[in-house]
């Protein structure tokens, strides 16, 4: 059966009676951890999930895990300081347009450097490249939205919901009608493969700096009251199961006054009580609404400079810019970094990214189109706001009324054209049915040096399928419009 | 170390800041399955457990893990059609004294019978004794509480417990002033050994019967609204994951219409959907509130007459009477079903126990000592109700006041004298500090012919650890009085 065929035939009809079929999902949430905390501390809700996996292209799949390695090459080598700094130039010119986040955190990393240096090379990645199918022209591709370098999120919870859909598949729970192949729904190794991943920076800071394993921890930077947390902890426990290291938690204004930097053999050693801090993980920082104050920024300014390795450092941070993914869709800058013969999965998952308000030939390019074929594209701006977004026909309106020299506060980005799929959605308890759209995304752990541009880890490490319903404008899931979903393999 | 140092030195102070503490158990618990369900569907709440394990004397412990095949074989024989049905003769003379509850368990049990016996002659037990430390004399001894034949519940959740109080060990959670060695804070696999339980029984069925194992499965009778349904859970997704069998989960009322018996080769067999019933499961029908109308009688007799192994079958529950408990006190009783050499480990944990209202010389001894000695005793209802019992001094008076016909409801069980602790129990959120009583509770599953006594199966399978407040009267984890605990060995 052909995917397009597959997804007419959804959704699958639920059995007669639902009850059973939901308090399955919700009972196998409440004991294997697909849970989100509330504003009772005491209480947690399931995550909201599908109750069936979505089909998908199988080939779109594989190429887009297929990509990652290569993605994980670049986004390391982007953020290293080879190739003249190529990044400076690009956060150098980005960083006036918002001064606020980007300006700041290029401030604070060329604050952090010593004599022109990071005092700690090694950087870690957990990273998350988005996609959409693409079913231009009766092909089904897979087309990038964005590239995460910070503080990836749902690793923990998409690897439970993989193995809920394959539970309800095993077991029957889905009814007669409906009969999947365990095969065709994947499990998604991504709270062991990105705990993997921090354990082996971990082993490398303890190799690098003589520290005593067992002294050694990794330091967790979160949000005092994250919703998310559950997702987190997930890899702090398997990071403990698996290897043996332990994870510390604070808030980022916290760390400055529960850890303290001390100076051994000349080098700033972070501790948190009397453990060396190995990794610092961010999974707070990467928002502007992280920074409320000066006192939050001189706080991520002490996280940076130390010999802690960072995931990710600021660098690394800012080298998730849209502005960077506009740039790299154009093949001489690319080659800068990958070399002819690998740049093919890349470059297929590109659509085209135009800068605005820019003297270019892509300048060019973008105010023309924009104005002849605006249905193709979307106006997005540098700055990840969410609803912020001009689609299709209100582009050249948008642009007649904005200032000339505000347009370069936007990207043009051509427009990804998914299939939609009816689905079922369990929010807190209540069933959707309807339109749905999904994102697939692709974890990819790298360690490297980022002043020899060296690798010393690059993995693929799982996926996560997020879907919302169609209607709805924004799909986070923490914020409370998508779901976590899981994928169903069709050939 | 003596235990009686060791308890001094409880509580373990808290970290000055507890926050971190105290989320850790919360978020630990939504994250691995120690919850528990709501009135609202969507959300669970953290079960109540102590932050720290409670020291128990090595010994004790050992001992009581060390009586439990013997108890099992016991409770075997006592629910077999062996020894002249040596049960019979007590439950028929108990029964009008209870007509209501253990009045209609024996006439469901009669029912069920076809020509005397029953159609399956195979029972699985997933039993549990009970136990305090007496400390008389300063020697510290498991005295039996009680022993549970039907529906023992938490063996999930302590499972899950143990490996919270390990992990908080060894992760230093607990600050620097508490140390506890690995060693000495066990695991309980009561969750693995508990399904492999039913996993033997549904074996022991498919070959009896020469059903389809694919097309065979456990159906678990639970009330429609409990609230300890992921304690029940974790058995099941076990059951999936260690034996590849499927559990069907059904009210006892629900049973009658989602399952149908079909007879095949003049044996009726009981089916949900197309799938044959290996094992019923009962997690409901322990309490007279289980049975308001006589649909439910009509219920349990339904899931009692048919070829599926029952766990446990009516006439295994009702070996769990307190009756038989004070029966077994009597050497020359608990002689028929053990050996001489075989009955010290299980002798050792009986505090006396005896009847009232009796023409024997056991009675006329508990009317004697129940006016001379009440100190040292308490007064319990054949039928377990809760908030029913007489302590000590209020003995005599109650007595005075009962007419003598109705003494025979009761028992006259010598007080055990469990140590108190110090502990720090954290329930929905709220954390309490305070003197602590603890109840152990050894988990045990056989399986066995009940027309032969010929034992398939025999094992321990696991603890648990309840503890509450001192100044609270009722230990109920479930009803909200008391909380899972952990053991912290101590030799």
């Amino acid at each position: 059966m052909t995917f397009q065929e597959k997804i007419k035939e959804y959704p699958v009809t639920l059995p007669a009676s639902q009850g059973p079929l939901l308090k399955s999902v919700q009972d196998w949430a409440f004991s294997n951890g697909l849970t989100m905390l509330t504003d009772d501390p005491a209480t947690a809700v399931h995550a909201p999930v599908t109750l069936h996996p979505s089909p998908f292209p199988r080939s779109v799949f594989d190429e887009s895990i297929e990509a990652q390695r290569g993605f994980n090459t670049l986004y390391s080598k982007i953020s290293s300081f080879t190739n003249n700094n190529w990044l400076d130039k690009i956060i150098d010119k980005l960083a006036p347009s918002d001064p606020d986040f980007t300006g700041k955190l290029w401030e604070t990393h060329k604050l952090s450097l010593v004599d022109g240096k990071p005092i700690q090379p090694l950087t870690l990645g957990l990273f998350r490249s988005d996609y959409m199918i693409d079913q231009k022209d009766g092909n089904l591709t897979p087309k990038q939205v964005e590239f995460n370098t910070v503080s990836v999120s749902f690793g923990g919870l998409t690897s439970k919901v993989a193995d809920l859909h394959r539970y309800l598949a095993a077991t029957g729970a889905y009814g007669d009608d409906a009969k999947f192949d365990l095969d065709d729904i994947p499990r998604s190794n991504s709270i062991s493969e990105l705990a993997n991943g921090l354990a082996q920076a971990h082993k490398a800071y303890v190799a690098q700096n003589g520290a005593q394993k067992s002294k050694t921890a990794v330091l967790a930077v979160v949000e005092k009251h994250e919703k998310n947390a559950i997702d987190q902890r997930h890899l702090e426990y398997q990071l403990w199961d698996n290897h043996g290291i332990v994870t510390h938690r604070v808030s980022m204004l916290e760390a400055t006054k529960v850890t303290e930097i001390r100076d051994l053999d000349g080098v700033s050693r972070l501790y948190y009580n009397d453990a060396e801090v190995s990794v610092v993980y961010f999974r707070e920082g990467y928002s502007p609404d992280h920074f409320p104050t000066q006192a939050h920024w001189d706080a991520r300014l002490y996280l940076e400079k130390n010999r802690a390795i960072k995931c990710p450092s600021v660098y690394t941070q800012l080298a998730g810019a849209k502005k960077v993914q506009q740039i790299l869709t154009d093949k001489s800058e690319l080659l800068k970094f990958v070399s002819e013969k690998d740049i093919g999965p890349l470059v297929n998952t590109f659509v085209e990214i135009l800068p605005l308000g820019e003297d270019s030939e892509g300048g060019k390019r973008a105010e023309q189109l924009a104005r002849t074929e605006p249905e193709r594209f979307v106006l997005k701006p540098q700055r990840e706001g969410g609803g912020n977004n001009i689609y299709k026909q209100d582009i050249p309106g948008f642009l007649e009324k904005l200032p000339k020299n505000e347009w370069s506060a936007y990207i043009l980005m051509e427009l990804i054209n998914p299939p939609v799929i009816q689905n079922h959605i369990l929010r807190k308890g209540e069933l959707f049915t309807g339109d749905t759209l999904s994102e697939l995304g692709v974890f990819g752990t790298v360690l490297w040096n980022s002043e020899n541009g060296e690798i010393l880890h690059n993995d693929t490490t799982g996926w996560l399928l997020r879907t919302k319903l169609e209607s709805s404008n924004e799909g986070g899931v923490a914020a409370g419009f998508g779901c976590i979903d899981g994928v169903y393999l069709v050939d």
